[in-house]
């Protein structure tokens, strides 16, 4: 699978000119580009909305980034999962909190179509085979998918202020799977339906360029295939689906040098920005390009979410309890990557991801003093505070949840280097693709349409911007891929 | 001047076909769009160098955003200027100033071809009879040009962690102009040469869209120009020149959602973003569209920087005596635009930009109560921290400069307003363009040139990005404008 020329910027995207085009070796008429999350849903629906499909895969089998996901999906509303676990939900307060907690640069729009049809969307993929556990995990024991649970807390909804802002629910469905990576097991079941559904899948087939006619239609797209290069007539519809471009260090050099910093980038080999970048070239408009998931992954070890997570000036900074995707986008475009946790003995325990000890001390003035980075009397002062606060049940300046505030003390102290520099769990993958409607039809710069060309899940700017929930990337893949595909097969020829 | 309805984004910018062009109803060798800071000077050096330049500018008369610019130019490396006023400075010190200053994302290519070459430009602009006072404006006194004096401090040069990474030197360079207003003049003198050169300009000729040749080179533009279309051939090359998006709400929101929320916004009304878009449809890259320069001008009462600025948590979060723009980026991405000033009897005095009081106390308790905002026992900490180390002559948190430090002790105190939500004075402008290469190419998103295309000024993507000093606006129109006439001169026809 490994595609490292292919990451390259070298080789031009630029569209061709179907006047080019001496043959048309293929067509259908939806042709995908890409057979990840949002490729296999847009070819499913495709199909069943009537249309010819044909699928173009660079890997040698499809799957992608969500097949490498742990295949948590944000879906919400009142779910049957989320009734079989005993929560109330709907979809304006699914709405509100989405809105809130992914933006700026939230599409209120997006949001307000998934949310509404969050419900009718689990049935479908539920529909197509694929299981979730009606039992809850408690955000006490974890919101990772390390065990079976079918349910869990992907994001912030019970921190402060989103809690007052939306009435809570859980809305992170895991697909059920033993270990960790029930999106290969829900990729393989989606492909699945592939064949049965006559569906065709051509693999190691490199897509670029996209073929536009005359007038700016989206016609087709180029494909090597063994070894040859195949021009394929789309009569409806292309849809970009080829992943993001965390992978594509060019590209972030220009688009999000904030997002650049962290060097653990999530996603497979193929998300090189291709995908983005044929659909530029066909004169789609790519936006909010620097939003990007960025975790810190310090609260592995619950208990951690009690301890005290401060800047380099010493200072609290956020409310410990809010979820490590957000504290992933604080923590970098907040704090310059500086953070650093602070626990006590009672709660200290062996850190899930290795962590270095930046200090270690019987006070806290001792802690602050090892220490060596913190002004001096700073990290003290917010300790004394925070545990002042946390022996009476409450932080005035934060408002870290009532279960999660106990004062630290019992020495010795210890705190955890979470920096960019020194933590390594630091991960990402970007946010920003092509300009969309919720159908998936491709905007150009000028907000019109460009004819022929869709793009779903990260080849699009999806849901989120500056505010991420676990199980949004599998939500937009898979629900975006739906409803582009479902676009363009009923799109005229 | 108002163009109200052109910078609705109705009207499509593709690119049209030169196929379809009946007739070529003007030529010239180099077409430059747009007569602000960049275009003018674009059209100067494109002349110099034996090209036939034709300008079109969409106003009733050129300027641009620079003419309303109060003519401040950030230049350096041992200017005349500045060794009249006694600064020493050279090309390395100015460009580690800037790339640490003007990053993430800051252009390092483009800040290195600038500092070597900053003298001879200053010898440019002044060779065309832009005059600048010897004087300089200490930075106790102010830094905003409402003195003559031709040299001020413009951004954070002396300020902690800059002043240790480059040796500090005064680099902004204001045209000699009673009142504000001196970039007006500049762009009169400037305009002043175009006609005795031989370059024609076009006023009230709306540019939209691009030609483009089959083979992709750009090979015109089309004008409105007296209720008529009209063709226009480059034979050598298209200049675009024609401003920044921050006028246009919808490509804010799309592109730049954190600074849609700034109310102010800094332009003049052909700010709309429609030569990036023309640019996009030609097959251009606009990259680092979320940046923007952000400024809360709340030091033009210089003793000012010598109050606290606190944050929602009654915290610290910088040094006072960053710039003005410096601030406004820390504000609103790292803050959420929630700032706040603390000064006691002794520094107040009538704000010089209205600004609300929020709390007046007779002690940092009283004050802390009043404002009801802040944690209890936050600002009481914050106050006697910082009192404590000025006291000192120091500042541990921070690094104030020493001439910055002295504790607040003459009650009553009082707190500013400065957010977001009060202070109206918050501003912003967008930095993020098309990809240009120093010489003014236009990139395309894989990186390569699109022949017969250049764009310079805020309509390419310049030398700042995520941090803005005062004076890099005009230094990159009237720079990137020079270097992109003097290429488009001398391309190939």
């Amino acid at each position: 699978m490994s595609e490292k020329k292919a990451a390259d910027l070298g080789k031009p995207a630029h569209a061709r000119d179907a006047g080019e085009v001496k043959r048309w070796h293929r067509e259908a008429d939806v042709v995908i580009v890409g057979c990840g999350g949002a490729g296999v849903c847009a070819a499913l629906e495709a199909r069943a909305a009537g249309a010819e499909v044909l699928v173009l895969e660079r890997a040698w089998k499809g799957g992608g980034t969500s097949a490498q996901a742990s295949g948590q999906l944000y879906m919400g509303g009142g779910t049957p999962l989320q009734k079989a676990c005993g929560f109330e939900d709907d979809p304006e307060e699914m709405y509100k909190y989405l809105v809130a907690s992914c933006g700026p640069g939230a599409d209120a729009e997006k949001i307000r179509v998934y949310c509404e049809r969050s419900v009718e969307h689990y049935h479908w993929i539920t529909g197509k085979g694929v299981p979730f556990k009606p039992t809850f995990l408690p955000v006490e024991v974890g919101t990772d998918p390390s065990t079976d649970d079918g349910l869990s807390y992907t994001g912030s909804e019970l921190a402060y202020p989103f809690c007052e802002i939306a009435r809570p629910a859980p809305r992170g469905h895991t697909a059920q799977q033993e270990g960790e990576n029930a999106g290969g097991m829900m990729m393989d079941v989606l492909m699945g339906h592939l064949a049965p559904a006559g569906v065709e899948v051509v693999n190691d087939a490199l897509c670029e360029p996209l073929i536009v006619d005359h007038d700016g239609r989206v016609a087709g797209v180029v494909a090597a295939v063994g070894g040859e290069e195949i021009c394929v007539r789309a009569r409806r519809g292309v849809v970009l689906t080829a992943g993001g471009y965390i992978h594509n260090k060019a590209m972030l050099e220009r688009y999000a040098p904030v997002t650049r910093r962290v060097r653990f980038r999530l996603g497979c080999d193929g998300d090189d920005g291709r995908g983005i970048r044929m659909g530029m070239s066909a004169r789609g408009d790519a936006i909010r390009m620097e939003a990007a998931c960025i975790v810190v992954p310090f609260s592995r070890n619950r208990q951690f979410v009690k301890g005290v997570l401060v800047n380099a000036a010493g200072q609290r900074f956020c409310a410990e309890d809010l979820y490590q995707s957000l504290l992933g986008e604080i923590g970098m475009w907040r704090q310059d990557g500086r953070i650093y946790l602070v626990l006590d003995d009672a709660l200290y325990e062996k850190p899930q991801l290795p962590t270095e000890i930046l200090a270690v001390g019987e006070s806290f003035a001792e802690l602050e003093a090892e220490a060596k980075i913190f002004p001096r009397g700073s990290l003290v002062h917010t300790l004394e505070t925070y545990n002042a606060g946390a022996a009476r049940g409450e932080d005035p300046q934060f408002r870290k949840g009532a279960g999660w505030l106990q004062p630290l003390a019992t020495p010795p102290f210890v705190v955890l280097d979470l920096s960019l520099e020194k933590y390594p769990f630091w991960s990402a993958f970007t946010l920003g693709g092509l300009h969309t409607r919720p159908t998936g039809e491709v905007l150009d710069p000028d907000g019109e349409v460009v004819p022929g060309l869709y793009a779903a899940g990260r080849n699009a700017s999806g849901m989120p911007a500056h505010g991420y929930n676990s199980g949004l990337s599998l939500a937009d893949a898979t629900f975006s891929g739906r409803l582009a595909g479902a676009a363009a097969a009923k799109a005229s020829r």
